[in-house]
């Protein structure tokens, strides 16, 4: 068993990335106050072939050291835009035909294993703040919510965790389904 | 949709998860260098219900400032012992049955969507490194790999996101079966 070497993981250019065939999902983050995190999530939507991040209202923006320090490099391949105001990005995004869902405990949530992708549907899911979660102002422009079944005693997940696990998911389940 | 309050999130007591019943799933932490990967991965050790934790290496212990910022009190719910030399702790897991598996890039690596765990079987999954990955040393002493499919141009995640990925997968498999 060995380790294989970077020539070896097929990894293409940074611009055929950008060329390249996307998920049909967007991250938005909403207020997220940690630029490690951001960084992370830049890393996770590269890797994941993530259509696009919204960054919204706190939420850091390259360039930043600290987003430059975590991130690795994606914030070359992955599109990004920034909107300071989350409600405006969603009712945006919803107008071009985006499911929009927050990542999010709330009454209505639907377990993350039981959300069902729709054939040819584009989503964009939302992060909330590190303390706060999703703002209420942008759950109020949601079309649903999906929630990360968990068995401890905190019922939290650190947020570039819960985007990580949560843009897996989607990735099953849209382009390694049936495999 | 409105968000549960914790009391609706039916949060078990510390002393009720350090007693109820565990995923059969180990995290080895192989000279994980940043103590705020460390935190984040105690926290979604707590969240899936991990048996415990092993800290190998230069892996920063608990107590520690920047674990206990991250880890927001899941150092008190989730079980952990540190070990100075991973192999001697692969060496200790398999000698209890565990199989052993490194979450890494190798030639002969598992797809991590294609992973099946076997009924009744316990599992350690070794988290590598932020810059080196999972050791040669350690590599040597498992009983093989499992690979998060990745699409970009750099074909890594974070060391945190990774785990709570392949955490997930074996929530999803080993608990949620069939849900």
């Amino acid at each position: 068993m060995e380790k294989r070497l970077p020539a070896d993981l097929g990894r293409p250019s940074a611009e055929a990335v950008k060329a390249s065939e996307k998920l049909p999902l967007v991250l938005v983050l909403d207020s997220i106050r940690s630029a490690l995190n951001v960084g992370s999530i830049f890393r996770t939507a590269d890797a994941f072939a993530v259509e696009r991040l919204v960054l919204c209202g706190i939420t850091a923006c390259p360039p930043h050291r600290e987003i430059h320090k975590t991130a690795l490099g994606s914030v070359e391949t992955v599109a990004w835009s920034y909107s300071p105001d989350v409600v405006q990005a969603l009712q945006g995004l919803r107008s071009e035909g985006y499911r929009v869902l927050a990542v999010e405990q709330v009454t209505t949530s639907v377990a993350l294993h039981e959300f069902r992708p729709e054939a040819g549907a584009r989503y964009a899911f939302i992060l909330g703040n590190e303390v706060s979660g999703v703002s209420e102002a942008a759950l109020a422009h949601c079309d649903g919510a999906l929630e990360i079944p968990q068995f401890g005693a905190k019922h939290s997940l650190n947020v570039a965790v819960a985007a990580g696990i949560a843009t897996w998911e989607f990735v099953r389940k849209h382009r390694l389904a049936g495999k």
